[in-house]
């Protein structure tokens, strides 16, 4: 028995996120029915994340369980002729038996994308959000410095998950800018339910002067999730990359 | 009376073009409904050019005449709120009498890009053309330069156009790769019809050797469409800039 790892890219404009679900379009169904169509078995891929309805992927990556015989660069190309246009197989290696995508996952980077201009970007308008005023990154950034490290994060966290910790570990947490496209990076060992969109929904309260600069700290300590800021549309965001 | 010029960004996937037709969605009509609801008159603009169906513009420039009382800066925030989401006016100007936003025009660049991988890049769906092949970038821009300078350019010009004159000059024609992404830039004082895609399906034949890269050069000269290489399709072409 092979374990298969593969990285894809996805838009995600057209799934109700990563996993599974009764009645929606999910990119974990999709990949199931092709890896089905290949190796004439029922198969699910273990993902490296859940991503939420919208939410893009320009890096994921999954393993599975199969006899398939088929070279490694065989499988990507069989596998991209079964997916549908949004869903791409980037890449495809056979891994030890005990490789788990979610478990083994040393950390993850996200990105999230913000058109900032007083006019739309009308190629961007599923991959990024539109914010029509100055953003203060300085300020932004200031406040973003201050989720660096090992913290309780349930303040950046929406109700209704259910993990044993919500202590995680971030290692990296910036705003940057190019013309009018402002990008937020942040890379972590994890990330809770919503706590990427949420932290930049609580950023750009940050830039608008609703929530001081100084007070993430006070913000992450409180643990309660009034504290921090509205969660920021799922559509600009993207699983940038997965470290193992 | 105003004379107005716009300037515009738009995704033309949804889109038969630019020009006014009878039963389908054109740029061109989008923007009159939405200068009729600003300014109450049935008011037809003038585009710098016309683009194919599927084709996008990082920059098309129009103009129209009106008696509209509303600042410049306001005209833009009026008109992109009776746009939809893939039609946006990025800037308005008023101008002389006499401007005309085709007559007026001194050169226009095209862009045209081409994912050159293995695998599809799902974001580029409608925004380039996938080419799983080596591109021979040397080859490729040996030819494009034959292509400058002024010339009958009938070959590259597909049958059912009338226009005057076939002569055109062009002042810059050029390849670039960045990582996977392959970008053809062509700029010139006016191009025919199809003229930009003949081209590229040009340049793609010299890659695959099915042209050769010395004959460009005769091609020009034969003033035979047949032998110039296939229209290539009109989602990977953009409408860059437009210059005054």
């Amino acid at each position: 028995m092979r374990n298969i790892l593969l990285t894809l890219k996805y838009d995600g404009t057209n799934y109700h996120g990563w996993q599974i679900q009764e009645n929606a379009v999910t990119v974990q169904q999709v990949l199931a029915d092709a890896i089905e169509k290949i190796t004439k078995q029922k198969i699910m891929p273990t993902g490296c994340s859940r991503t939420d309805s919208g939410v893009h992927a320009n890096m994921f990556c999954c393993n599975f369980k199969s006899d398939i015989t088929l070279p490694d660069k065989e499988i990507i190309k069989a596998l991209n002729g079964n997916l549908p246009f949004d869903v791409v197989v980037t890449d495809c290696m056979t891994v030890n038996d005990d490789f788990h995508a979610r478990y083994d996952c040393k950390s993850k980077e996200y990105i999230y994308r913000i058109v900032a201009s007083p006019v739309r970007n009308p190629f961007l308008e599923n991959y990024a959000i539109h914010y029509k005023y100055p953003l203060n990154i300085d300020d932004m950034n200031y406040a973003a410095k201050q989720l660096i490290g090992t913290h309780d994060f349930s303040a950046f966290c929406s109700v209704g998950s259910n993990v044993q910790s919500t202590e995680r570990q971030i290692f990296n947490a910036e705003f940057s800018k190019k013309d009018d496209l402002v990008t937020f990076s942040i890379e972590g060992d994890g990330f809770l339910y919503n706590m990427v969109r949420i932290i930049v929904g609580t950023m750009l309260y940050v830039s608008q002067g609703k929530i001081k600069k100084e007070d993430i700290h006070n913000i992450i300590l409180s643990k309660n999730r009034e504290n921090a800021g509205p969660t920021a549309p799922a559509k600009a965001l993207f699983l940038n990359k997965v470290n193992y």
